[in-house]
């Protein structure tokens, strides 16, 4: 497939892009003594999967059963699905367990005997720790909980204790570097705390957030990382300060199916099913929901940062563009949007497209009975 | 499959709610003389696509020509593509003008020759309309282009004006029903208005989001409605006062994988991949993605406003919830949740589990390569 063949929206991907990402950040994992475990739901591809491997990654994450069969069917044999166990899948956990080593994650307090009763394989488990981001995770300084799975952890034959892992998903809040550095300080030091306080244990300690692997160099008392956005990046994470924006390197090629010159704006077809509805404010406007840039053979220009998708439904995307701009566009031309948050916008998008005209397909990610 | 048997999110349909849903609509487009073309881009289903059809529809809307051959594929042969033309699949376009009666939508000036130029066989246009949705369409009030682009089908020996379209999608940002009744008469207005200037063209016109023909009684000067949503609702109809909550057709049945009664909020097994990334403000909360309900083996019972979910990433939910409610609840147990879009959380989920237990399946609709 060739670029200017497109007819419909396509996810271009810059492989030497992806490949430089991994690369520094495998390095940087070594460089800090890190298990590197990336987490693969950024790129759900068994191809892309590959150019981990080929820098030394051994070990990954997951956010599902599904994802996780994935992977151990395309070779991977040592996994952690970091989402509460789903006491509904117990078959297919069960399954997985006695295939590869899988790790699991105890979020709550109440799991942990349902997991006890229906495990059929000894598994480790890690407890997950909330430091803050309030999703799932006991509270960093709930002890007598986390005492408590311990406990129940040590009577069960089955279950092995890994360690803590945390998910400072808060840091996706901040807006720059200094930010994120104070979150990731805060959640390194409670996990610190933890490692400290169970010694007895020698638990590891699990952490990772695109944001904080990147952009700190402490990662003190940690012993594991699990980013996966970095493998891409995004227009959310140079927001923040993660990356600069000629590291993202995935751009949606949209057709240009309107032009309004009246009204500074083009209508591409690029919309919420593409893109997916995450937004960040941009240059004055409270919803961007991409930025524009020219296709150049070889891959793409950003444009400036007054030229983006201001508006998104099912299928048509709203640009605003600069009169410069909009004088270089025809209707029928494509244009790439470099996405906010480029997990969701793979996600929506199920293959990629690369710059030397390959195919990259993803796992079949449509949930569905 | 039956839903307590539900392993991973499931998109429940109550059929009934669905038909009744379709049969008032129908019966109230035979009522006030309006040619019925309901949008299918909502269910993106032919199995519901037959219910439909026995409460008489011939004629129907979607939005992208991938959808356009899948309902052609099931019979359906009088259908328009209501999103601008896309020059790029003007091979697919042409296949199915000269198999189907095909409508398709000029949007702005310069489709018009490309469009002449491409096309081999007669084909009915639209001009579409902005009557303020600052979409897609031309200015209401722009008379010389509308004049220019009749001009234009007039001279080209295989396209045929049918009239005027708009959709006036600004009624979703309404926040009651009078908000929906002023843009609604405001659009007519302005629709009635191109309608008597350009007589001469008997246009039809053809108008149609859900709000507006749900809630208004005032179809004066309008020939066709084309509404979608209504087939499901939503929460954010409910909002805006087109639907009761009785009315929602579809929920999203979500295994509890976290639960933490400290803080009042458990967390599910369904996120921005399942529900897509649409909120609407609700009771005090500024992002509610869903409320919430028991499921009664017969359906659901939606529980008061302050349950809802308050938090999505790409497969967690992180739900709101009473003491007395989540007393009820047990990690494992599955919980339903209705969508505020019901649109783009059916295209995620891909398929549907009727209450009593029959699995449809929508259309293949990731995009891709």
């Amino acid at each position: 497939v060739v670029i200017s063949d497109i007819k419909t929206p396509v996810l271009l991907l810059d492989e030497a892009k992806c490949r430089r990402n991994i690369q520094v950040m495998a390095e940087k994992a070594g460089k800090y003594n890190l298990h590197f475990r990336p987490h693969f739901k950024t790129h759900q591809s068994a191809i892309i999967a590959e150019w981990f491997r080929e820098e030394g990654t051994t070990a990954i994450t997951v956010s599902s059963v599904r994802m996780a069969k994935y992977f151990a069917n395309h070779g991977w044999n040592d996994i952690t699905i970091a989402f509460p166990v789903n006491l509904r899948e117990m078959e297919g956990i069960n399954q997985l367990a006695s295939e590869i080593n899988l790790n699991l994650l105890l979020g709550s307090e109440d799991i942990t005997d349902h997991l006890t009763d229906q495990l059929k394989t000894e598994t480790s488990v890690f407890i997950e720790i909330d430091t803050g981001a309030r999703r799932s995770g006991i509270q960093h300084n709930d002890i007598k909980i986390i005492e408590c799975i311990i406990d129940a952890i040590r009577k069960s034959p089955l279950l092995n204790l890994s360690g803590f892992l945390t998910h400072a998903g808060h840091t996706y809040h901040a807006s720059n570097k200094n930010d994120v550095l104070q979150i990731h300080q805060e959640s390194l030091l409670q996990m610190h705390k933890l490692k400290t306080y169970f010694a007895t244990e020698k638990p590891m300690i699990s952490i990772g957030d695109t944001p904080s692997c990147t952009i700190s160099d402490d990662f003190d008392g940690a012993d594991e990382i699990r980013p996966g956005n970095f493998v891409f990046y995004d227009l959310m994470q140079a927001r923040i300060g993660s990356c600069r924006h000629e590291q993202i390197a995935v751009a949606l090629a949209c057709p240009v199916v309107a032009k309004y010159p009246g009204r500074s704006e083009i209508i591409i077809y690029g919309g919420a099913v593409h893109f997916s509805k995450d937004s960040m404010p941009l240059n004055g406007e409270k919803n961007c929901y991409g930025r524009i840039a020219f296709l150049n053979g070889e891959g793409w220009n950003i444009l400036p940062d007054n030229n983006m998708v201001i508006a998104l439904s099912q299928e048509h995307g709203v640009v605003k563009m600069q009169e410069r701009f909009m004088k270089q566009i025809a209707v029928g031309d494509l244009l790439a949007v470099l996405p906010v948050h480029s997990c969701l916008t793979a996600h929506q998008m199920g293959s990629y497209l690369t710059l030397d005209k390959r195919v990259i397909h993803m796992m079949d990610s449509k949930p569905g009975v």
